[in-house]
């Protein structure tokens, strides 16, 4: 049993967090912040959790998150660097669900996040959260940046393709869409009812703060630069990503064996059978990654499709699979979750 | 630990009970027939369902049911009862999802339902399965008519106005809204996404069965006859009903303690704090229902505001309940269900 | 021709009075208004206007509303009233579409819009734009109170009754439910996508802001007061509202030729064969009010259900209406619109 | 003034021309033709069209047809096929919705479509009816075949960069989505509410019809073959194509003046200012193409973003277009429709 804090628990993330949280045998929920809304009942502002969560919102200030064995933090960019150190110095092990401490550059974070990182040398601790690629180092990790929800999707469709070399890496499309949950609970008119449902529309295209995660990840699978166009799309979905990824192949290979190879031993990325589609709705509410791979017409073109629940795999649900590697549980505790459908 | 079977798992309250049964402890999914798609896995259909149930469609022919201990029947109308004689003389227990025995006048069924009922006498056994209101009789029946969507929604509204006797009864007022899953996994021009969608409609005024059941239980809690009025109407959802009930006050009363008490020891009926206004999606994969009770401006009107799961209260969740009850476990075994928000 | 000034016209009644004032021939369109956004192009704001409106939004200072021979006011409540006596002193009309002139009892208006009232002389010279009732009023006025969203449909669906005096008006009810556009085109948490989409709910079931209008309304047409139960919800649509409104009646009638005969003459109201069942859909983007009355089982409830699209008929197309009775031209001119289905 | 008939008037694609005819000044609607509703008045199925269309369903044995100046075939695929050579022959002109006369190479249309072709020869003799590229020839056709939803967006978006030459014409990738209304007004599980709404998916990866159709008009404009990987999506959306396009630029090119010039003519071909994300939504209801093109981060990848309502401009809008063009009206006649927004 160990004794958990939230940091931020009002937005999306924190509420996903919440829900899987509240169903682990090995979770003592401690505290959850909210500067705004201290002193209201978490199941005031979310009913679905009456019943479930009990506590709370505490001011940050009077939290007292150092004698937690673990904080989340589920804040917007730039919070979580505000108060790592302290937590880590205290012996609090910290995941951060913000892009915090996902760029290894320190340049490039700051050029896209427009702010001064405020703790370099963590970053350089940090171990980035994909089980699939670094679960030995999450296990003895004290700081984990949780992967962004596209990075977490793209890479997991590309991964197979360029650990085993037979694909163009200079020339990787990954065109994405998302959910509107992606925006966060932030009163912004992009995302109110009106504006997003009954129309589809791409954003970002000129670049997008993903973009390099997507390729730092690639690129260290691949051991050198990797070419990528990331163009993410707003669809009108509460919950769910699609990454559809293109690939020039460079050589014959039984794709669909090549993916069930890679992802053999993973609870987590199921690659389904050939020719298949899979929807966003078949992760919905869990923590599955879903991939097929397609080559059309048997050309030199190959396709991967891959689905998460943007708040499940692609933040909370991740995070919570975190948390049981760096604490030695069963790594699906609290998350063998059956997808809600329909 | 019991077998269990399923007669008709290609709709949503079959899909929606292999969802719950999936994970249930007790249970022992043994088969799960489709006619049409005998031979094809479950979790080929239903891609959510991969990892959790292995099984394939049988032909109802070859599935040997009389072997199970508890038999659910997620079949349209008219299918329970040709089976359910067979089944019980086996020793079978029985859980009818359909509305088979839900009326106990025969000429009522016939009428609504335009067939000839197969077995009078059965009806006559049946317990209708509404654990708020029969937990006793559920506790021992062999054969439960699992209540229909807007009944639980709407009886659990009325009830304790009715057994308190503080509305007058001639004139309820049934307002009740569901989502487009309601309708059945069929193909119909009226369920398609792109008719159903932004849209809203009222349908059935002149008359929906589930508006003799509704008078049925009502009448029985109220040892009398009640007068009702109820258009139901769809709305854009996948899941979840809204019934928005009215009455007509006949004396002073506390409302909220009211409903506090009569709910007080129920583990999935939640009345919320006064002044509440629940929505469906804090229900949403929950076995819960939500109700608020309302007085506008102090007078006397009575507005009640009651929510489900369709699928889950309303279908696959109550019949799990009920099975819980039926066999001794825990009522909310596999029911402990954080509804999934946003 | 007249000259036409829009006062707020950022919001969804400001680019929906654009939609249509865009295509009408007598209407030449000077100045949109906007504090926030001047000197924004309109188009750049609203694509869907490139081609059709190519003016930028003025601030409001240095917008010449006083040249033009109407305005209308599409703004928040409470900003029609600071700026309404001068245009008319200075020979313009005026049509508020917000609720500034709407309630003729000033102490009522207080109380429901907490604000106190700049003009009050002039509500009493206000005429409440409701034209199948008001025609003539509105042919003569300087000032015009467009009526609410809900208002229109509740009172064109209750009038016949309670014009030929059928039904027992002191317990109406009026279950509204209105898409999510009728929020506003406002940041907030509850009109975003992820929390308003497959969710259902009712509010202000205590009390809203229609209520006193819709009393208003119908009083007037009943000469003396009405008691009504008003509650309204929110439902996943852009654009619609469905009001389905009960009644007792207090004598045998025929409905259907009730509501034939009192709407024959009407362009904008759509008495549907009997039996039907009004979908939102078939009036989006349209002025139509499309009713149906039924008699459920024969009894003495009456059950009206009257749809409207909230931003035509609700706002601004019959703010348009108006506007052609107010100047003379055909009351359709621009208003010849075939809803948008599917 | 012309007679018009229409054949098939069920499906959306005729009830979207219907919208659009019954406010055309020069058309004379005779007869829509439907085997199954035969009788029905159109009206009593689309009751949008209530005041505006007052015809019924004729059979299809009982349509005159012969009679008309126009015949639209708004059927399923095969049907055109069989009666065209009659009505050319009584000198009705006709122009196909359907894909039949398509595509020029019968064999191809025969694999992909899984039928014999009844009269070659037509399709010899018919023009593919993409104004933005065959006017002339439209202009003087008995016979046109209408284009795809999908063709339309992705041939547009990419002919600007195929006629300059200016990228690798082997390696072009059609990222496209569709809203639901595509998909016919056919009663298909697939397409129910409960199935695909808060989903998306791709589909037909494999090899979708519209592939030879896009590759058969690109190959025209530029002379010679193309490489084209076309996946098509399904998104909750009742109407909108999103077409994602992605090709490597060969040289340095004025990218935004490229497209500005191509289509600065073209009434229904909007090129937007450079740095845009068009939104379906934006030509809801409307015959607009709106088309974004975007160089990411400088580099050798062009991304451009084409939108069209599928209905309209990608199936009855543009089949009015043409049309307007065969006998001599403005090109805008009836189509001069201001996008519906929000």
């Amino acid at each position: 049993m160990i004794k958990v804090g939230i940091v931020g628990g009002t937005g999306y993330t924190g509420v996903e967090l919440l829900r899987l949280l509240a169903l682990h045998p090995q979770v003592d929920l401690q505290v959850i912040t909210s500067r705004a809304d201290a002193g209201t009942l978490v199941s005031q502002m979310f009913p679905s959790l009456r019943g479930f969560v009990d506590l709370p919102f505490s001011h940050p200030d009077q939290a007292n998150l150092s004698q937690c064995d673990l904080v989340f933090f589920a804040t917007p960019n730039g919070i979580a660097m505000q108060q790592t150190r302290e937590l880590l110095d205290a012996g609090v092990k910290v995941i951060d669900l913000a892009a915090d401490f996902r760029l290894q550059d320190i340049g490039v974070w700051e050029k896209w996040y427009g702010m001064t990182h405020a703790c370099a040398d963590l970053v350089a601790e940090a171990v980035y959260g994909l089980p699939e690629v670094n679960r030995a180092q999450i296990k003895t990790a004290r700081l984990v940046a949780n992967p962004g929800c596209y990075p977490t999707a793209v890479q997991l469709g590309f991964i197979p393709l360029l650990e085993a070399g037979v694909i163009d890496a200079s020339s990787l499309i990954a065109d994405a869409k998302s959910g509107v949950s992606g925006a966060g609970r932030k009163a912004e008119i992009g995302a109110l009812f009106a504006e997003s449902a009954d129309s589809f529309k791409a954003y970002g295209v000129a670049g997008h703060r993903h973009l390099p995660e997507i390729k730092q990840g690639l690129a260290r699978v691949k051991s050198s630069e990797v070419g990528l166009t990331f163009v993410p799309h707003l669809t009108p979905l509460i919950r769910g990503i699609h990454a559809t990824l293109y690939g020039k192949l460079n050589r014959d290979v039984d794709l669909q064996a090549l993916f069930e190879a890679r992802y053999k031993d993973e609870a987590f990325v199921d690659v389904m059978p050939a020719g298949s589609h899979p929807e966003t709705r078949s992760v919905r509410g869990s923590n599955k990654c879903r991939i097929a791979v397609h080559r059309p017409q048997g050309g030199d073109s190959v396709v991967v499709l891959s689905v998460i629940d943007n708040l499940v795999k692609g933040a909370a649900g991740q995070a919570v699979q975190n948390m049981n590697i760096m604490f030695g549980y069963a790594e699906n505790t609290a998350l063998n979750l059956v997808p809600l459908l329909p």
